[in-house]
C-alpha cells in the first residue's frame, strides 16, 4: 500500500442542495476518521470543511470538521440542503488556480468535491493543475444531482429523494384533481434530463401501471420534442373522455429545433454563471401552458375551462422526506471517496452500479465504484430510450427502475 | 329524547379538498353507526354519500356507504383530498330549492355537509326551506378549511395540516435558502385570512422565536394592506443585513384600498361560481413580486439579484403528512354531528373551542361544541390583531397557537 502522504482534507458541496447532500459530507467525515484521520501521528491531520464551495475554499473560510461528535454528525446528515453551503460558481481555468493555490496555502492533500457535472470538472482541472506542478492532491468527485443526469452511473445521489416527492406530490395531486376535476399541470425540475418528471408517474397505481387511468396521464420530458399543437391535442382526448386530465412537463422541454419553451416564455429571464437561463423559481412556463390550453380549448362563447399550473419549485429538492435507499448511497458514496482516497494515489469519481436486474423479484442491490473524472465531467446523461413511451409517457420498465430508488410510497383509498 | 325520524342519512364535502376532509366524512359514517344506523330496526336505513357534494345529490349521483367496512374506512379516513367528489357550486336558492327536492325525493332525512363557511350557508338555506315544508330534516355542517377562516372556532379542520405542510415546507426552504443565498419568495394560500401564510413562521428554530433570524424574516397576510415600496425597502433591510432575504406572502394581500395584489397582476384572470379570481394556481403573484425587486434593488449597472418565487400550490392542501391534532379532531367533529343529530331536534354546525390557555404549560385541550348554522353561514374569520405584529411578521401569541395543532416538526442542525 502507498503510504499516504501527510496533509489536510478538504470537503466542499457544490451546485443545487438535495436532501442527502449533507449525507455525503458526513459520510467522507466518518470514513476518514474510521482510518484515523485526525488522530495523533496521522497523515491525515485535519478535515475541513469548504464554507460555499470554492467560493469559500478560496477565501479561507473553512471549518474544522476533525472532531464534530457523532450525534452532530447524525443531525446534520437528516438535514436536507448544504450543510456547508453551496455555490453557484463555476470555476474557469484561473478560477481553478486560485484553488490550488488555496489547497497549497491550506496543506491540503485531499479534496472531496460533492456535486454535478460541473463540480466534477472542477475537480477534474485542480486535478490536472496539481499533477502539472507536481504537488500531489488526490482529488475525489462525489456524486450529487436530482436531475440523474450524471454518466456512468445507474442513478445519482439526490435523485430518489427528490423522485419521491415528485410520486407523492403527483398522488395527492392526482387526488384533489378527481375531487375537483379539471386540467391540472404539474411542472417539474429538470434542465436536459426527463428522470424527475418521469418519476410522476410513480404516482400512479401500483397495480395497475399498465393501461392505468390514473394521474398523470400526460408526461412531457426534456428528450422528446414539445410540439405545442400536439400537447393541446393530447389535452383534449383526455379531458373529453374524463372531464379532467393530470399532467406531469419538465421545467426543461424545447422544441424540435432545440429551443426551450420555458425560456422563450419567461420574462425578465436570468441566467446564472454557467449561461443557464433561470427555469426554476417561476411559475411562467406552467402559466404560459395553462393560458395557451384555455384559449384553445374553451369552446366558443363557453366558460373558460378550470385550468390549474403548479410550479414544484424548490421544495423538491430539500423536502425532508429522503428516500431510505437514498441516504444510505449518499452516505455510502461518501464513505466510499474517503476510502479510495486512502488507499493509493488514486483520483476519480463514485459511481454507482445497479447489480440487480431492473425489474422482476431479486431485491434491489447496488455496489460502489470509482469512475475516472473525465469520465463524468461536464457530461449530461439523458433518459435512455427504452425508459419513454410514445411522446408523452413512461415505460413500464422506467417505473420498474424508479421503484425501488423512490422507496414506499403511501396506500390510499378510494371510491 | 326525541324519537328519530324514520329516512336515509345522506353526506356531502365540498370546497377546496383537505388531508382531513375524508376523516370527518369517516366520522359521520362511524358515528352514525355507533349509535345503530343502517342496522335492521332502526330508524337511519342509509347513510349515503353525494358524489360531488350537491351536484350529485340532485342528480341521484349518490354512493352507498351504509356498510363500508371498517378497514377500507380507516384507509379512506388516511387519504387526503374528498373521497366523494367535492364541487366548487355555490347553491342560490332556486339550487337550495333542487336540493331540498332530491332530499325528499330519496327519502334523506340527516344532511351533512363538509365545508367552509360557504358550505355552512347551504346547509341554512336547505334547512330554513324544509322548515318552511315541515320537511322534518337535520341538517349539519361540519366545518372543513384550510384558510381557517370560518367564525365561532378557535381553528378548523383541515388547517392545522396545511399549516404543517407550509411550516415544513418553509424550514427546508430556508435551509435551500441560507445554502444558496438570495431572496426567496414563497406565496402562500389564503384568500382573506392570513392563517396559513402567518404558519411558515413555525419554520424558524423553536427556542429561537423571539429575535430569531431565521427564515422567514418576512411573512405578509392579507390582514395588512400591502405596500409595494415598503416591501422593496423591507427586503432590501434583511438583504443589506444578511445577504440574503426569505419572505412568505399570502396569495390574498392586498392594498390600502382592498384590492388584491395578485387579481390586477394576473393575465387572463378567471373567476370561479362565487365570483373570486383564480389565485392559486398560478405562479403569476410570486414572479410580479421577483420582478419587481429585480428591478428596484438591482444596482445601476450591476449584476440582477438572485431572486427566485416559489407558489406552494395545491399540493398544501392535501400533502399526506397531517397533523395529529387535526386527524383527531376531523374525526372527531363528523362523530359529533352525527351524534347531536340523533339526539333531539336540532340542526348546526360544529365548532372547536380551545380550553387550555395558548401558551404557557397545560397540555393542548379542545371541544366540539354545536352553534347555529347562521351564526357561520358566509361570514369570514380574519386574524385577530394580537396575532400580527407589525406590518411584516406574526407575534409570539400566534406561534404558541400554532404550535400545538402543527405537531411535532422535524429537527435540523446546522453550522
Amino acid at each position: 500500500m502507498t503510504k499516504l502522504i501527510e496533509g489536510n482534507a478538504v470537503i466542499g458541496q457544490s451546485g443545487g442542495p438535495t436532501a442527502v447532500i449533507n449525507q455525503s459530507m458526513v459520510g467522507v467525515v466518518q470514513g476518514l476518521r474510521a482510518k484515523g484521520a485526525g488522530r495523533p501521528g496521522h497523515p491525515i491531520k485535519k478535515i475541513l470543511g469548504m464554507r460555499h464551495a470554492v467560493s469559500g475554499l478560496v477565501k479561507g473560510d473553512l471549518i474544522d470538521l476533525t472532531d464534530l461528535s457523532h450525534d452532530r454528525l447524525e443531525r446534520l446528515a437528516r438535514t436536507p440542503s448544504a450543510g456547508l453551503g453551496s455555490t453557484r460558481d463555476k470555476p474557469d481555468q484561473a478560477y481553478c488556480q486560485r484553488i490550488f493555490e488555496a489547497c497549497e496555502k491550506h496543506d491540503v492533500r485531499y479534496f472531496f468535491y460533492i456535486g454535478g457535472n460541473d463540480s466534477s470538472d472542477t475537480c477534474r482541472i485542480v486535478n490536472e493543475l496539481s499533477a502539472a506542478r507536481g504537488y500531489e492532491l488526490r482529488c475525489f468527485h462525489v456524486p450529487k444531482t436530482v436531475d440523474n443526469d450524471l454518466v456512468g452511473s445507474d442513478h445519482t445521489p439526490g435523485f430518489p429523494s427528490a423522485a419521491r416527492f415528485v410520486a407523492t406530490a403527483c398522488m395527492a395531486d392526482f387526488l384533489d384533481n378527481i375531487s375537483l376535476p379539471g386540467i391540472k399541470i404539474n411542472v417539474v425540475m429538470g434542465r436536459h434530463a426527463g428522470f424527475l418528471t418521469a418519476a410522476s408517474a410513480m404516482a400512479r397505481r401500483s397495480d395497475r401501471y399498465e393501461g392505468s387511468t390514473d394521474g398523470p396521464q400526460l408526461v412531457y420530458v426534456p428528450e422528446v420534442p414539445f410540439d405545442t399543437e400536439r400537447f393541446v391535442q393530447d389535452v383534449a382526448e383526455i379531458y373529453d373522455a374524463k372531464g379532467r386530465c393530470h399532467i406531469a412537463v419538465s421545467e426543461g422541454i424545447g422544441d424540435k429545433d432545440g429551443n426551450s419553451i420555458g425560456a422563450t416564455l419567461i420574462q425578465n429571464a436570468q441566467t446564472d454563471a454557467h449561461g443557464n437561463v433561470q427555469l426554476s423559481g417561476s411559475g411562467a412556463l406552467g402559466d404560459a401552458l395553462s393560458n395557451l390550453l384555455k384559449e384553445k380549448l374553451t369552446p366558443t362563447g363557453g366558460t373558460k375551462l378550470r385550468v390549474r399550473a403548479d410550479t414544484f419549485g424548490y421544495i423538491q429538492r430539500c423536502w425532508p422526506d429522503a428516500s431510505p435507499v437514498d441516504m444510505a448511497e449518499a452516505r455510502g458514496s461518501g464513505r466510499f471517496a474517503a476510502a479510495l482516497a486512502m488507499s493509493g494515489d488514486v483520483d476519480g469519481s463514485v459511481a454507482i452500479e445497479r447489480v440487480s436486474p431492473i425489474g422482476g423479484d431479486q431485491p434491489y442491490a447496488a455496489r460502489f465504484k470509482r469512475i475516472e473524472l473525465s469520465a463524468v465531467a461536464a457530461k449530461t446523461r439523458h433518459m435512455p430510450a427504452e425508459f419513454i413511451k410514445g411522446h408523452n409517457d413512461v415505460s413500464p420498465l422506467f417505473l420498474d427502475y424508479c421503484r425501488p430508488l423512490v422507496g414506499p410510497l403511501p396506500t390510499f383509498e378510494r371510491f
